[in-house]
């Protein structure tokens, strides 16, 4: 299917403030921008480079005043998403090098702490997709995804005391659990067709059978309509924008994703 | 100055053919990609990868048939490049690791057969920029700019010998002699506003004082209006498009460049 | 100086158990390896890799059995740190692409959580080194250094208020101190000439007048004879060894390091 | 089986000379470097980095008067190197993003001047192994393995004209005709056991099947006793040591390498 989103952001800085960005989807298998718009107000030199997960990061100065951010793009995306129920749990042995780094614990994924609880959520399951599907299923059944509830990130164990979240909290539980078992797991940051409420979206991936399968508690059913814009071990790697101090929030922010009718 | 670039590419492909192509500018301090366009007719899976030199690079398969590429974008880049005549030469155990690989011959870069008639040509002049100036200069004055007269790349050594040559053939040449006397270069293909005829463009870039300065044999001065789609050794690494047999040849290729006239 | 490492380690395996060790130092400006030895009993295949830090890292599967790994290695290491008391920090849109990941909160580091106490702790001191000297200072006259304290590694906020740890622990607390205040630091596990008791050690760097400065808050004062194993945002990525499930734990495990008299 | 290696390397320099030298085998799947010895007399500074292709190379500046690199090691390689006969050619587009660079050509492998040579050369053959061992065979009858026959590089097409050369001249023509048949090449220097007469070595790899293959022109039949120092396109990527003006030449150099008699 063709999507077009549209992603604007607006400050109000007071003192030159620096920021980071991470606004620009990469083109892969999965999903191909054929247009896209990036428009800062004013125009300030950016520099951008590839992090280590292969995301597209922006570098900039805000000037005090008003500084708007506008991104939209036009993008063919997959109708339906790869589901594979058996797929086998890859060994350690076998994964490559670098995968190995979304089996760590991490900022968000304290998966050093969700062993026994990981252990029995899968008990006598085919370990790999299977075990990741029945983590999935927990969640959506266990933790209420409530948007708009936390306005900071929370991370595995506070979402799983808390019982609810917005949807980065969620992944950052499904992920802690998916790592608790071996099976790597990382956090995508992006868009999704008739979420509602329309805003930017969170889920997570694990890898299994070989490859990674997108998996999102937050949503009834799989369907199609992802658009990734950043991949990372968890929502400290990928925020959409991170500034450095004094803290500065957003005055306006504004999502949009509208299907196009066009059949390729 | 804001620049309207378009780029396209059709084939009448006769067997499905894997093709790696670099289209996609970068966004970086020299050029800001405001808006781009990227399509594929017709429309076929297309897997993005970066590769060594930083270059986003799209892989796919061209069905049999027709087999056309557009892009287009709006670029911000500088209005004037930066010189900087005097700017010292970087010892080479002060030089970034990443750097090191372009002091090395390449495949059009013969720099192992130039170190007499580079240090011939820079003699007397303080080590650095003006080095890469007065190799920039003889080129200009002693090798002949004939748009069209080669159709594969020449060697640093063949266009020596003959003296004449299109723009790759002469930053070959600018490239080869840079490194013979240490100094790092790399290659450039982009596009330049009001180059006559109007074609895709490559030009050299040159590592002193700290950091890349762009240098152009073809050019009577150096202007602004540069904008860079790929970076790499020499014109092995920066194809626009490389495709694997049996050859196919465009069928039509079109390059224009508009001014826009907005300010800033 | 010149030190002699050693540093033994036995299993007891009772299923196959893949590993990833991180024992195998690495040159650089700060540390020669002159001699190195690293030898498994028994000798099972072993693929070496890179990881994003740049760190030598080793992958096998230990056979169910007594599993030994013995390495050690003859390094010439710096007399005296270097301290750069005033050197300037570094603005934010001036860091190396590379360091920013080091300024983002991880695993045992919740930087995000210390903003206030970090401020507090630099009140009116220059920004940069001194700054990082008074976290090291604080974390030296408050948090009680107790070798073998905690098994885990603690994060920043558990020792903060457990005000007691390991080396390991204190170094998280003066990580997420100095990303508080937006200084990148990272953490190093390695080597230490006359630490008491002898074991492995841990220590941080931080980020100040565009290089990576050592801090220790463990050692009444910065002496040499440091020796980097690895490079790290945290306890969670430099592991000596990572081991997947089921656990198994050392049944041996010793460290040595001697002073050469050698005069370079 | 074990083998003991030493590579002794001794200059007389007259001026303060930057070097960077690719003396440190890394261990993998096909070898453990369980004991290595790396010295230098007088004792310099070294930083050591990772280059694009995975080797670690050394960087320093031999100062005036006499310098020596000494190099030992002790490292498990296999006895026997696998071949594959049948092993399929890998289509374009499956390969990995990081083997494309190998189909390109490169300094001493004019891959692009051999289409209809190589193509004459594997005519009738199953694409894919049993053509890169058509190749080797093709080099072993045809040009003339002769040690010590040239000073500098000779690229493939020289080569093939020259009718002999020394390893690492066959290992470029074989490369040259790999690639222009769409299989991926690569250079690799280091040791191999029984070599005569005693030197380094040089080889290719072609990647068929979904992994990289050794092959070697010189030896009248593949067996074990291969260790790697260095990947790359050709011999300008791995050159065991690239010294930078005015040229400096060994005043000594020396390879040793002996079996270990004990069994794993």
């Amino acid at each position: 299917m063709w999507l077009h989103t549209r992603f604007d952001l607006a400050f109000d800085i007071t003192v030159p403030t620096p920021f980071v960005l991470m606004l620009r989807p990469r083109s892969g298998g999965q999903q191909w921008i054929a247009r896209e718009e990036y428009r800062l107000t004013p125009n300030v030199p950016v520099f951008e480079f590839t992090d280590d997960y292969g995301n597209l990061c922006q570098r900039l100065v805000a000037p005090a005043g008003a500084f708007a951010i506008h991104t939209a793009a036009e993008i063919r995306t997959a109708d339906h998403l790869d589901r594979e129920p058996g797929a086998p749990f890859i060994e350690i042995q076998y994964l490559p090098d670098g995968v190995l780094i979304y089996l760590l614990p991490s900022r968000y994924c304290e998966a050093d702490r969700f062993g026994v609880m990981a252990t029995e959520l899968v008990t006598g399951l085919t370990p790999g997709y299977d075990q990741v599907a029945a983590i999935e299923a927990w969640l959506r059944a266990s933790i209420q995804y409530l948007p708009g509830s936390s306005e900071v990130p929370l991370s595995a164990v506070e979402v799983n005391a808390r019982q609810y979240g917005v949807c980065r909290d969620l992944a950052h539980l499904g992920i802690a659990l998916c790592r608790a078992i071996s099976i790597p797991a990382r956090m995508v940051v992006g868009y999704l067709a008739d979420l509602e409420p329309m805003d930017l979206h969170a889920w997570f991936e694990a890898y299994v059978g070989g490859r990674w399968y997108t998996f999102d508690p937050t949503q009834a059913e799989l369907r199609g309509g992802y658009v990734a814009i950043g991949y990372g071990r968890d929502a400290a790697d990928v925020a959409v924008y991170t500034q450095f101090a004094p803290p500065v929030f957003p005055i306006q922010q504004m999502v949009e994703v509208h299907l196009d009718p066009r059949q390729d």
